[in-house]
């Protein structure tokens, strides 16, 4: 049987859970989700963005037992999509962070620092599975270095500095739907934060990079990886789409791994990605929206249905493996 | 007389022959005829992308006796455009392949591994005019070289490889239509599939190349021309637009004929074709429509047409045949 | 008082005649004049070409005293908007050629050898003011060269040798409006045909050049002029917009005036074509229409105003006079 | 608090003010306003033009305090946001220019020639504010140089002298809505006005630059200082626009200060205008319909957002102050 060979395709998928979860959730979340910041010119144009490259694939490749798997920080996941941070899921669902840490099974998962849920009830749901934590620094340092702390003693594998938030952007579609602690409201990181987060013996990653001189910074810097994000347009609007900013951050970043986050939405996005650099994926809205419309297993049917579908595609393209994905197998259209 | 002076356009007719067929049809063998791959993408993309070329033509130069004709490995053919491979013909028409090639006449056409009709029935339709047979590759290798063998024996011309599709791709407007013998299913052709085929003595095209690197591949393997394809958007994809992949193959094709399939639908669009490269065109979509619409001579009429359109449009652009066209005949729009 | 202060412009005052015209005139002449060639992408594109390009006017300059003239072959024209041939303007206006060649004025105004009119009626028609013949080779040599002669005897100051039409091209939407006489049919015109016409000493410009190498030829052959035209999209249809071949055979005519039509519709688009090398411009449609619309005094009122349109954007792109308009006064938009 | 937290965005303000203006004024006043020359192509495009560049912000970076203030010939200024000469701003508000003055509060603010005020009154306006004064040059060179010199006494701190306006352009929506006095009508400015001019001692800033080398004549003759502008769409028509005009005239300018003014509505297209190397901006429709709708506290208001959000993007592009934005940080669309 060919791989992948369900015919529904992933836009479509994403297309019902959205629709689904619109219906479960009150129209303050769902803002509260879809929402981007200023006039959400970012927000809207990330999705395009990977739907402008072409395919040149290759042709008499054998690619009998394709296999969509890759290996981080000595790691290996069933394929390249995993779960961005994503803050406050218990607005979601009812079992927030912990069911989506445990609809995520082996993919890669990324916990987000505005957690609801308790780092041990989210190790927990991980079982032996592998999790990132996501850090935030604050106004008050020791507030998000105490977290860090934590995830790192209930065994998170690396963590992740989010960086393009110096503080939250203005979002005209989005209410006040909570206040986080005193303390805990994002401040401006620095590199002196990022070499102090080294200090914990996991590897490092910067999220919110967008540039390749930045990211040449983060590296000497002590970073062992990168994440390409704008935030979901949450962030700074008008920003480059990160399907154009990952080729230059890949360019800088030399042999650490580049991963890359918004707007992917197919198997297709995916694998213009790695053509482009990527050694993975991370997407937000769309394990949020199936979290909202099926809980744990929502998020498990639709990471399967994906990774099936970017074996899929790797195979029509003449690619085994997503180390067969070279730089020229996309066009930009 | 001027040369193909009926002022109705191809491009009418065949919207013509495509809504009597969608008339005849059923619902289920229109979406497996009109449909594409995943979003169908490179399927929307394919007629757009010859029509974005515009022709710089010469002026004062002496088209007397304008004439389109081609030669193709020693054949001759009366203009450069020919009958794509199209399976289950017979789902269009009760008379199916043996139809096709009939009203295909003397122009070139390639029957598809997957007819519907018996080798031999088709050989007496083409008469003496020449018919090229296009080969799958199937999991039990015998199966596919069996059919292969079964046409050389009955008198094709020349062999085409179909090289894209190491699985049938999923399409979501497509049902399942039926079912192919055990072992008849597609699987991953390679090198070695292509280097057997060359042993029948035949000239062995390559189909479904996209890229210059491949097409030099295959042609160092034995390929005597190449079919610059993305199947008509049938199999991966968001792939390059073939009109946008022809120049590369091309260029690295050296003086190997490269012909060309996917969404051409006038005789501009087949001059673009002979303006960047093409030997000939094949088409696929047209002709099953004027076959399921009006039989045989259905396609006669659609192939005598566009012959017409072609030469009217080669003497307007100041060219008395195929070989006066010249790549600076066409600017990129 | 500013030069061309009238408000109104010359785009919603052809569009004012054309709609003006449309009430006069019959459906299949509105079609004869509106029409164009196969799918009319030439024709649609015409207009639109002109207006992609943007300027980067001089600011401080003395434009006082703007003037519009330009000299062409020794004689001048109070601007650079010229009438170009249009065939049987007997169909807009009772008294056609005469009337569209008296409302001309002191404009350049170029016959169509497809004239309704007898020749010296529309020399009379004229006066003093200078007018053009314009030429097609007919099957039967002996036609198109009496025909010439006749103008030449008649006073024509230059020859049009019309390129671009080895036979007329399939128009859709035209019918069979007119059977010229046996042998008045247009053939392919040749070198041999510009330099038969050149004997009779007066400048002869070829029209229908789209391309550098064939201005050179033309050039070489004895031409004393060319004509960038794609014949207002009546031949082969996707042809480069003439706005976007003026360049090139600007830069192989060196020191030959080279002319523009097709779709030129304001003064900002005849000050784009100077900017890209045009000594002068030729306009059809909107003179036709009119000249349905108004007869003779309705061509004066538009070639008044877009005379005066042509001298206001002049100076406020701080040009004195069209020779002070350079390339760089433009931008491709 | 983060900087400009209100999410309100400016161009949704603008948006309201727009509103509210067109009930408030006659429609008459309305398209003085709104309107622009020709086609309004140019008008249409400045907003667009700024909207097309993308941001590659820097993450990681500290910009705590973040400070749009900007220094302009050594007068400190809140922001670098400006409004630009509007001439008879009575029509707007019964305090006109008064008004408008005393709204700007420390913005920077240029008095229009065309004022309705006696200049005495705007300059009690501003109070210690610092206010430049805008020329226009006349038939009779003995009214513009009278006016210039009483702005010079009542305390001009800079002149900014008009110079795409040979004569007033045609604007089809426009009616006549005031005559100025005899003598008074712009004439064509020369580089001989510009010296002139400078003998008053105070800075002299030429508007209306679409150029570099431009912009090199103006500096080499005197000026201290260009605007690039196309007068808002009301000259010349199918400008480049000025965001796009705006590099060419920076790499002209060397170490002299370049305004630009023309479609801006954001403190995004603001950090755009910084990147591509403007000092500040000047903004005109923007204060008018604020002046129309809510007086000078209107004005206060708009311009008070607008420098928030100027701060708010800068810190989340990782700048500071508006000297940390390079040309790096923008690409563009
Ligand atoms: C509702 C929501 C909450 C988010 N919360 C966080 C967060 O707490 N930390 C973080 O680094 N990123 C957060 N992000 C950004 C995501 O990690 C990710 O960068 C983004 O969602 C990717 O875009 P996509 O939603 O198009 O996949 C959040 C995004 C969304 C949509
Ligand atoms: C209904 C249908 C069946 C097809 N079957 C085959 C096939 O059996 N073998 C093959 O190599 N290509 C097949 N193709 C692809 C065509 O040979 C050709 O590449 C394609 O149709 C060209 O695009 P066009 O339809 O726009 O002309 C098929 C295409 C269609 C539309
Ligand atoms: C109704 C009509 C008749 C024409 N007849 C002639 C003709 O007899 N000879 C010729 O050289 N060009 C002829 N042309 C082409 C014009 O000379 C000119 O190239 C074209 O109209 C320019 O495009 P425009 O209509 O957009 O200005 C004709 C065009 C029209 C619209
Ligand atoms: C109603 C109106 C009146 C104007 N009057 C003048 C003027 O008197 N002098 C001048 O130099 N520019 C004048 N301008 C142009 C402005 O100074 C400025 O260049 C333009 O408005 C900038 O574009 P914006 O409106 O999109 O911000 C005027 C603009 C408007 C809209």
């Amino acid at each position: 049987m060919s791989p992948g060979a369900d015919p529904r395709s992933v836009v479509a998928r994403i297309g019902e859970l959205e629709a689904a979860a619109r219906t479960a959730l009150s129209r303050r979340v769902v803002d509260y989700v879809a929402g981007g910041a200023g006039e959400e010119i970012a927000l809207g144009e990330a999705v395009d963005a990977w739907r402008r490259y072409r395919f040149a694939p290759h042709a008499l490749r054998d690619v009998t037992g394709v296999d969509a798997g890759v290996d981080l920080f000595g790691r290996h996941f069933p394929s390249p999509v995993g779960v961005a941070p994503v803050g406050y899921a218990r607005l979601l669902h009812p079992d927030g962070e912990s069911a989506l840490a445990a609809g995520a099974g082996d993919h890669l998962f990324v916990l987000s620092a505005r957690s609801d849920a308790a780092v041990a009830d989210v190790a927990a749901a991980r079982g032996t599975a592998p999790w990132w934590y996501q850090v935030y620094v604050t106004a008050d340092r020791a507030v998000g270095e105490g977290e860090a702390a934590r995830a790192v003693a209930a065994g998170a594998t690396a963590l992740v500095l989010t960086a393009d938030t110096p503080y939250v952007a203005a979002k005209a579609r989005q209410g006040r739907l909570r206040t986080v602690a005193p303390g805990a409201d994002q401040a401006p990181a620095t590199l002196a934060d990022l070499r102090r987060l080294t200090g914990h013996g996991l590897p490092v990653l910067v999220k919110g990079v967008l540039r390749g001189d930045d990211a040449r910074r983060f590296l000497d810097a002590g970073a062992a990886g990168l994440v390409v994000s704008n935030h979901g347009g949450r962030q700074l609007d008008r920003t480059v789409a990160t399907a154009d900013a990952l080729p230059e951050v890949v360019a800088a970043a030399g042999r650490a791994p580049v991963l890359v986050d918004g707007g992917l939405r197919s198997g297709h996005d995916v694998l213009v990605a790695l053509a482009l650099g990527a050694a993975a994926v991370l997407t937000g809205r769309p394990p949020a929206w199936a979290l909202a419309a099926g809980g744990g297993p929502g998020v498990d049917a639709l990471l399967t249905a994906w990774s099936a579908e970017v074996a899929h595609v790797l195979g029509l393209a003449g690619c085994r493996t997503p180390a067969d994905v070279t730089p020229d197998l996309v066009r930009r259209g």
